[in-house]
């Protein structure tokens, strides 16, 4: 299931995503298998696998093969998503504990690499070479964008250049796996590739309110903010104020790269700034334009239920609040 | 090329994976290639390839896909490492810096990744999705190896068929892969069968010799000695030894499970115990008995120079010092 209520429409899909999730983990080892009840009990959103659902049932793609691709994705991410908080030392995730904080670093790191493996074995099933190439593509570019994002962290100017580069990668590729595969493996080439650019756009919109979200989440993320700067992450709405030479965030930036530390008052000082700035609103119509752009590609397709529900998921990006 | 001499018949193909590793490794993003440089400089014995070469000559698997399948395995192997080095805070692997003490260990885990990734888009060239099921397979049993070894770390007193379940998972399905995929893509699953569980043999026999180097080994395996009960692993040698209800090393294990030190002393009366009570012998015998096994297989492929090669291995490999 999903939190997401826009989502409704296709939550007897998604409960088969839970079902081949915990499939797919499953093990024999039983010192393994409470960290895979962890896994399934606290999945998140399942954006991704809703949204390999809509294209699969756009373009007709079988029942079996949607699923375990949906699932596949959900499993590439978690995968990243339990390094990532080895990597941050996150002890909260969406309001749970994480796998590093339940148990501790190194079974995580460990962990991770099998949510992985078992994301390949699902790939594996697709039995189809060009998808697997696809998502061979995909897993290596998501990997380097997390690598290039921490390869890169606390660099002082940050460069934007550098940040497209890291959220295409880290984040609008997948999103361009769950919409370009589907029609790769029941439309071909051509339309698949429509899909990989839709996908990226969404992929960019989702990780610009993100960015955002970083500086305005309230407690429904379930994880503290503010982190991004603290963790040498400049997004967006920092970048655009940089690139206006804002002389209040210029410095906290400076200061908080130095030190690896953001005091609460500069916190609410930077956060005032980038508001009245303009620069969160204009990162959210930087991320809406994106979302129109992926919106105009749609219209190649035909109108159904789908690509409706679709244009639905793609209102909640850019307004959802979690 | 390899450090093992009774490999230079075949150090051409070596010299051609040694080209594979670095060209599926690269990556545009100058950040990352450092660490690839340093991966490509660094491979150890390249045990796997090679093994992977002998049986594709001796099914006549074509150029492309052995030197592929080959590189896949070491890529696999080395992510494994680098995951391996970083959590045991290991600061030299072969006599050279580990990635975790020239980088970090954020660094290391994302690298580990990226090497991980690589080794799947090589698996992917093979084009051929029994062998795929098969990496897959493997890759997921590797890492449970790993996890698993860690889950059970310091149980005390520890259980001889975990250790058996830890070494077939982490170090024998690879070597099954090596000498089966090449048998699978090319002859069928009756012979990928007889490949498989040769390279199985030859794996525990690997690893039972490992776990004895790590009691009498010298400067020339490049790590410390002794570092194996201080990481919560009792092998072979100690199982047996705690078998026979031995008291000194049944106290030593206890103390250094509970404390997670060592003292030098202790490691030499250890050592001393180990030696002397025959236990060490035992587990090479133990190894020697896997590699008859293995060989005994073998005599159902017709004999040349490439078997001749895989039987000289399979002695190097009970008779290594390093």
């Amino acid at each position: 299931m999903s939190s997401i209520r826009v989502l409704n429409p296709i939550s007897s899909e998604l409960k088969q995503i839970d079902r081949l999730l915990a499939e797919y983990l499953k093990t024999p080892l039983g010192e393994i298998q409470p960290l895979n009840f962890h896994t399934v009990e606290k999945t998140g959103k399942k954006l991704r696998p809703a949204i390999t659902i809509l294209f699969g049932r756009i373009c007709g793609l079988d029942e079996e093969r949607m699923l375990k691709l949906g699932a596949c994705f959900e499993l590439l991410h978690t995968s990243t998503l339990i390094h990532d908080d080895v990597i941050d030392n996150a002890p909260t995730r969406r309001g749970h504990a994480t796998h590093n904080a339940k148990w501790d670093n190194t079974l995580s790191v460990l962990y991770g690499d099998f949510v992985f493996s078992s994301a390949m074995r699902l790939a594996v099933e697709l039995k189809d070479i060009g998808a697997l190439e696809e998502i061979s593509r995909i897993t290596r570019e998501l990997v380097s964008g997390e690598l290039l994002q921490n390869a890169t962290a606390f660099d002082f100017p940050p460069v934007q250049e550098r940040y497209f580069d890291i959220i295409r990668l880290k984040t609008a590729v997948l999103f361009g796996g769950c919409c370009g595969i589907p029609l790769l493996l029941c439309k071909g080439r051509e339309k698949a590739d429509i899909g990989f650019e839709i996908g990226e756009h969404i992929g960019f919109a989702f990780q610009l309110i993100d960015d955002c979200l970083d500086y305005i989440a309230d407690d429904k993320l379930g994880k503290p903010r503010l982190i991004d700067l603290e963790e040498g992450k400049a997004t967006m709405p920092v970048l655009l104020a940089l690139e206006k030479g804002n002389a209040t965030v210029t410095h906290i930036v400076k200061e908080v790269f130095q030190n690896r530390k953001l005091s609460e008052k500069d916190g609410e000082k930077l956060t005032l700034e980038l508001r009245d700035g303009g620069f969160l609103a204009e990162t959210i119509q930087l991320a809406k334009d994106k979302i129109h752009q992926a919106l105009s590609l749609l219209d190649s397709f035909p109108e159904d239920r789908y690509t409706g529900l679709f244009r639905k998921i793609c209102t909640f990006i850019t307004e959802r609040d979690f």
